[in-house]
């Protein structure tokens, strides 16, 4: 009998993908950061996304606070919303947890959440709240808009664009992992004065978010290795360039586009770090270490 | 150090709804069946709902299949939209679970949701798996759409009304809690053939949710407690009575109306069960026990 250890991640999203005959309603079904749906009687489309953070996998809760973990499972929703150059409007927080957990914990996860929503005008619309027998899982959903022209998704890159990265990689797991602003504001600035061809949200590494981005767009990339804008926190691990590659949870935008040279200026923070090829499929210049990451 | 047992689902909800300024886009927030969002630019209002099962506390993994708990899972959400009058339009799935649970499993949870996904014309756009350490943790978010006249809250019930519930209750857990028809056909026939006050989906038990709607609509209720429909499997308990007003997952609906008469036909399976009073908070004839399970 096969276990889902047996098969991974990958696959299994695959099985979901087959499966699901995606008529009505929807735009982009599984496989991006977000579903796009068109509503009926409504001209903007939706964005609709869903997060789940695990005790024991995502977070500890000796190590992280309630407030940071609350900030967290919002942001990581919000980040996705931000990758498709939308705006978010509304959550909603699903808790389970044990009855043993401390009220002060909630307390937290309420303010830390609280916070980010107050930050982007999110409005936290309901939930649902739930016994588990051992481990807290929280799942936060996020529904936001976005016009038509602002749509952007991670299989628009072409041949000859320029790979830019917002912010610097690395070492999230020392604190940006808890604390890190999901880049909507940056996001809407970027569709809003140039051609972004494809974006995406780095949460599991740039070279896994990378690999993400060419097979969904169907191509290749050249990564400047030396290039890559290496956080300070990653300077504090063995390998900073694997912790930029490798790390994840960067919650940075990795995005493609011809209008390189017009969007680099002081108002979003980005660095040029390589470029779309024909090569479909491969990533020049991208250690196995990058991909080892991926395939375990 | 007080602790979520100390001080109970209801008080943690309610530090929710106290922390929360619900503010641009909300137009109902946390305390109804589903949170109800006025989308920039849209007409119909989006309804937007999740709901969590967990191993060991919602099913077992022993007692029902794959394809069940898939279809529970999707119908909880769907139930909650026809309870606002609305029509569901996407559903997001995501799955907690440990590496060690077996493929056919998963693969019977996608057929369940399918099922039920085609049935109701909703797409299941995308979702989340992740990793779990112990139990299997599945959230659904579900998003519809209802014109503003169809909106139907918890909260409208004003004292004459007829108090209505669709189906048979009682005695869920022998299958119905697996196999349910969410109703969004009735409550669609319902919204657009009669002027229903007020509607919710008895997830609880019929004593629960009635005294949600009425503690909502700040009203009170007489239950003709001999007119209770109850179900063919909650004669196989000892107290059907008891049975039909405590089990919970009927997820039947539970409306109450002014035009009981033009809407007890065919087309829809309704009983009378009780009227709306201006006894505020209290419900003439529902047994203690009905209570009891509230307050454990």
């Amino acid at each position: 009998m096969k276990r889902i250890k047996d098969i991974g991640e990958l696959k299994l999203i695959e099985k979901f993908k087959a499966r699901y005959k995606i008529a009505r309603h929807t735009m982009v079904g599984i496989g991006d950061d977000t579903a796009v749906i068109k509503m009926p009687g409504m001209k903007k489309l939706v964005l609709f996304t869903c997060d789940t953070l695990v005790e024991g996998v995502h977070f500890l809760r000796k190590k992280a606070s309630g407030y940071e973990i609350g900030w967290k499972a919002l942001g990581a929703g919000l980040s996705d919303i931000a990758a498709m150059g939308g705006t978010p409007t509304s959550a909603l927080v699903s808790l389970a947890m044990p009855a043993g957990v401390k009220v002060g914990f909630v307390d937290g996860l309420i303010s830390g959440m609280n916070s980010l929503a107050k930050r982007f005008n999110v409005d936290i619309a309901g939930g649902d709240t739930v016994c588990s027998p051992r481990a807290i899982v929280i799942t936060v959903a996020v529904v936001g808009t976005v016009s038509r022209k602002d749509l952007v998704l991670r299989s628009g890159a072409r041949v000859g664009d320029k790979i830019l990265v917002t912010g610097a990689l690395g070492g999230s797991i020392f604190r940006k992992q808890f604390n890190f602003i999901p880049r909507i504001k940056e996001a809407h600035w970027l569709v809003t004065h140039g051609k972004i061809n494809a974006m995406i949200d780095i949460t599991d590494g740039l070279g896994i978010d990378l690999y993400r981005l060419i097979k969904a767009s169907q191509v290749g990339a050249i990564l400047y290795k030396d290039e890559i804008p290496i956080s300070k926190d990653a300077y504090r691990t063995k390998d900073p360039l694997r912790s930029a590659l490798a790390d994840g949870e960067d919650f940075e935008l990795l995005i493609t586009t011809k209008d390189a040279r017009k969007l680099l200026n002081r108002k979003v923070p980005l660095t040029v770090i390589g470029e779309i090829t024909g090569d479909t499929g491969k990533i020049e210049n991208l250690k196995p270490e990058g991909y080892e990451h991926f395939k375990r």
